[in-house]
């Protein structure tokens, strides 16, 4: 039987997915024979989730037609792409310098490779989605954290340390609030989902007298999520559309600062926030003419993601499939 | 004969420099066999300026021992550098759509090249400067505005309408005051030597009875330049020990948000500001751990420009000797 299998895990802080393809049809597709999706195992360590993770892709390659070439493994935390390892994975108990690739590798017998869930989404979105044939492209996944890859000439650029494409920690508020990182006023800190919340439960304490579609969305709540600030925006609440434009503006002054050094020709938006479409492009395509002058805004896209939850799995389809064929 | 010869021109906004040398040895050493530098010739119009550049090249290969191969052009403005055309030098009049590289190309009967003076500093210097080996190299050229270059996997980095580098358009001061470019707080607003003047000016205004040494320094200056700045902060003088120490604040948070989109092994900071050496690298290190947490700031290195003056005409000779080898 031919070697013509590829194997793709995704490990997420709360699921799972494993997805198995023909290598040469999924390089021009990013489609899977079959994908499984299901939640970690209780509870998450290391060796747990590793056993399922050979449970169902035994299972999967068992009911496919010929035999495993290579596996590719996403995982939503800092690592060594270079050695496979996994720094840590603080989602989840005990993923601490674990050898995932070479676990994994031994466990098939085939070759590993392991990336981090944005850098592969990004490589995912260039092969296969938004970014399809940019020479450079950018990309943003903003959900409750803001994560990212970068692709320059084609290639994912991971930088020293595996540290490039980190975007959420880009300053756009000097001396703002405190990120979990460190820094002040990072990008992460005042546009993720978690900060439009933060922020929207902030303004509504400070203005009583403010926000009342926000407010009667709120219920029981004491603090609105993203989802209803933009609900509300859109349903003409005038407090929710400060809010939502003062995101659109702190996106723009990361991806400005990310425009100045790079010049990239798409920057692609995906992740739970960036659902809204152009609800959020719109405006952040229009904030971006305020911090944008030398470089002729027109010549770069400003795209929504075309792959949607899948795309650290199909990103890990496509590390295997690029680096067997 | 051999066509073993390489002409390098560099226009600035003041000066020319025209520089002649044997391809080969020029890639390992970037040394001109002869480099002639002149004051741009009055008034400083295309016709005018590139008169001189034939005239200077022609008497430099009648001197020289071969025949050209080709040609590399550097100046110091906005240009397309696959078309060859500078569409803006503002420095100097009536410089507007030139087809430089055609002019240069068809009066020597060689090929050209051209890029901007802040890219072929890059170059220059991570060929055979700081950044020498680094697979990704970042340089500012910090003087009176703020350039840079970005070379990623060896190669430098152009981007769309070859906007990459325009590291001095990064914000580092959201909302703050308004950059020649547009937007508000660029780099260039807050840390090129223009821009320490001018908050030396303030400072001085504002604390009367602050910043004595930086006073006597004056004289009947009304404003402080960058160097006079330095200088009173290492001669003890306390506002202007702030005021530097703002200007490194404002780098590294500039340089940080670099970092998170590229992770560059080497930072090479060069120009007149970054001529004061440790006195501005020390803070800026420093500082950097104030903006910089995810990556390790230990595997990158912020080092001074080794090239001084001349990396763009030497960068302009590499960029012909790359073509021509």
């Amino acid at each position: 039987m031919p070697h013509n299998l590829l194997l793709a895990f995704d490990i997420g802080g709360t699921k799972l997915a494993v997805g198995i393809a023909q290598i040469a049809q999924f390089r021009q597709t990013g489609t899977f024979d079959m994908l499984v999706k299901e939640p970690i195992p209780s509870p998450g360590t290391p060796d747990v989730v590793v056993q399922r993770l050979m449970e169902i892709g035994r299972q999967l390659i068992a009911n496919a037609n010929g035999q495993l070439a290579g596996i590719g493994i996403s995982i939503g935390g800092p690592l060594d792409h270079l050695t496979g390892t996994v720094l840590n994975f603080p989602h989840l108990p005990g993923w601490l310098n674990i050898p995932l690739r070479q676990q994994l590798s031994e466990a098939f017998g085939a070759p590993a490779w392991l990336d981090n869930d944005a850098n592969l989404g990004a490589l995912a979105e260039h092969r296969l989605g938004a970014g399809k044939g940019a020479d450079t492209m950018v990309y943003l996944t903003i959900s409750t954290g803001i994560g990212g890859g970068v692709i320059v000439n084609g290639k994912l650029h991971h930088g020293v340390a595996s540290g490039a494409g980190e975007m959420g920690h880009i300053t756009v508020q000097t001396d703002g609030p405190r990120c979990a990182c460190g820094n002040h006023g990072c990008l992460e800190t005042m546009a993720s989902g978690t900060a439009i919340a933060r922020r929207a439960g902030h303004a509504l304490s400070a203005y009583p007298e403010r926000g009342g579609v926000l407010r009667q969305m709120l219920g029981a709540q004491s603090q609105p999520t993203a989802q209803q600030v933009f609900a509300a925006a859109a349903a003409g609440d005038q407090l929710a559309q400060e809010l939502w434009e003062e995101t659109a503006k702190y996106l723009a002054i990361g991806l400005g600062s990310i425009i100045h050094v790079l010049a990239p020709e798409v920057i692609v938006l995906g992740g739970g926030v960036a659902q809204t479409g152009e609800g959020l492009l719109d405006p952040v395509r229009r904030n971006l003419a305020n911090h944008v002058f030398y470089i002729p805004l027109p010549s770069i896209q400003v795209l929504p993601a075309a792959l949607g939850h899948n795309s650290a799995v199909i990103g890990a389809g496509l590390l295997a499939a690029e680096r067997l064929t």
